[in-house]
């Protein structure tokens, strides 16, 4: 038996789609209006679920408000309001794909977790209809 | 690790519940209201998961939108706006139940997808209560 | 200043678009696939507002369950699972738009009110993008 | 190839997270406004997912109708409009943490399904942003 | 033409709708399970419209940070993870339904608003599908 | 009585909230984070409100295609994907506040629409929790 816990944060940001390395109709081809070089946006739902052992004296895998903490910590007060091709450090050299800020979301909150709470999933949520999930 | 990229597509449909190999109290007695001759119908919602390896050049394991026209020429564009249990030939002799749409929507959608992605899984919601999955 | 109070229903039927005075190519392309003979279907919401006093001893402009349970009689119970342009005796000869449907059970709704609580409107939801309302 | 069905329902509780154990400090500190004696609710979501083989003659792995009689029968009927932490016998004793809830919840609803269909998983959704789920 | 702002913010808190000047019997009947002594709760949506004019410097009919602020001040600080019946002396000898609940926040938040900006309504959702509004 | 057809629209752009006539910590100061210089982005929702007289030969106030196609052609599909402070002729030197662009989407929506159908409110949703609307 597996217990998870999961929770919901959202962050509004901008990105393009590019590949600089690539030639401008490359790009132009493969991401269409999402390779728009003045930006668009979303409004992300980042989705965040732990397993590991239920603590008796607390009946907490882990304590909630502290698993978004690390997740505001790690990932979303840095990206909040923010260009995510342009401004955010850690992304330099990333394309913003729904897929890359799954992995690299992931790779971020993993070794900030508690000890004994293991990372199972991050899922990163573009619009309802659009998805991308990295998982252990 | 997995990644996953997940897309939502929605459709509006009749249908019916009935077994023709079964007497008529049969049906009455295990299908109820969902058993009436001249159908009744649904917002359905179809959810499609598929895995596998991103490309380091687009950071895509899929572009969502070829992935939707998968859906929509394999599934949505035959069921919308139809009866199931009346004019779709491929569900002929399919008993029109989530469970039953969700195995025979994956049959259709799993090879038509690019080779390198493969397909996860297939949830058909019928209501937001009621759901039903196919997966790998 | 006004007290509303709101409740939401749902019912699953299926439909069809279909003016039997007209042509069948001017009911194909006012309609389009709407008009599909074998009928399509929806998760229907309707949402009921009335306004009216509200009661100092109970706080209750109106006790939602007996709304809910007068909207349920008058109409829900009626359509649920039925075939609206088929089998509701009380919708012969309506053409089962949005716009008729919210207008007819409004009819219907409203009489069977208590004394003292006024039908303000009623939204008939076809799908999450389109709605129509009938209000006083 | 796996086929699971979901089913979702609602209740509305009471509940205060508190250790008796504990001291009134280590509560206060753990639990924070959630340890408030005078209790605080929520409108809970229950996610109650289930695998096994479809029956051919039926095309339902489970009759959803059947699943949520069983779901409300072993714990919606019991829970809801209740004080989790102070009416329900079967959770004496049991801090109603999500997680715990998911356990207690799996317990209860695994015995009571029929030969053949295997509970799968079990979540508890506090509010749209924080859920815990139990799985096989 | 109007121009109309509205935010949402939630609350979680638990309540017993009661009347204490009836004698239990009533209570019993006229409230059902919402009577229940120990209280249930609720994940509560409040709606909050304002109109007024657009300050063509900022754009803004108010900023909705601020909006949300005097709210958050006057309302969901106070009642956040509180029982409503027990523990908010502004909520003293007020029955604890949606209506009654929509009007005295309405009457808290009213004064607090920057001058220019009148309140227009207030909403409160008890469940997705219950809700009473109390507007000007 | 009131007939009302309301539509919702999907787009997802990004913007910056600026004032160029004012100095730059006027707009640090009023705009916050929002005054990004990069920019951040929406999912932005639009909702379309139309009344007037229902056809009986048709039962529709307005086809809800017809009016999409209105609202598609007059402002998504010249915002989606694009960046709403930058890009869009048609909002050169308008802050674009959801207040502000409820009103110019309203002013470009109204004259478009088919004779006998007056458009009665536009609502611009920035987020789930932040709306702005215009009406007549």
């Amino acid at each position: 038996m597996t217990t998870t816990v999961t929770v919901k944060l959202y962050f509004e940001a901008a990105h393009r789609l590019h590949n600089p390395a690539q030639p401008e109709d490359w790009n132009c081809r493969v991401f269409g209006k999402c390779n728009n070089p003045h930006g668009h946006g979303h409004n992300y739902v980042l989705e965040v679920s732990v397993d590991g052992e239920v603590d008796p004296a607390t009946g907490y895998l882990i304590d909630m408000k502290v698993l978004k903490d690390v997740v505001r910590g790690t990932v979303v007060d840095e990206v909040d309001h923010r260009n995510l091709s342009i401004e955010v450090p850690w992304l330099t050299g990333v394309n913003t794909t729904a897929e890359n800020l799954a992995r690299v979301f992931f790779e971020r909150i993993a070794p900030a977790l508690p000890r004994g709470v293991r990372l199972a999933a991050v899922t990163v949520q573009e619009t309802e209809r659009n998805s991308a999930s990295y998982r252990a």
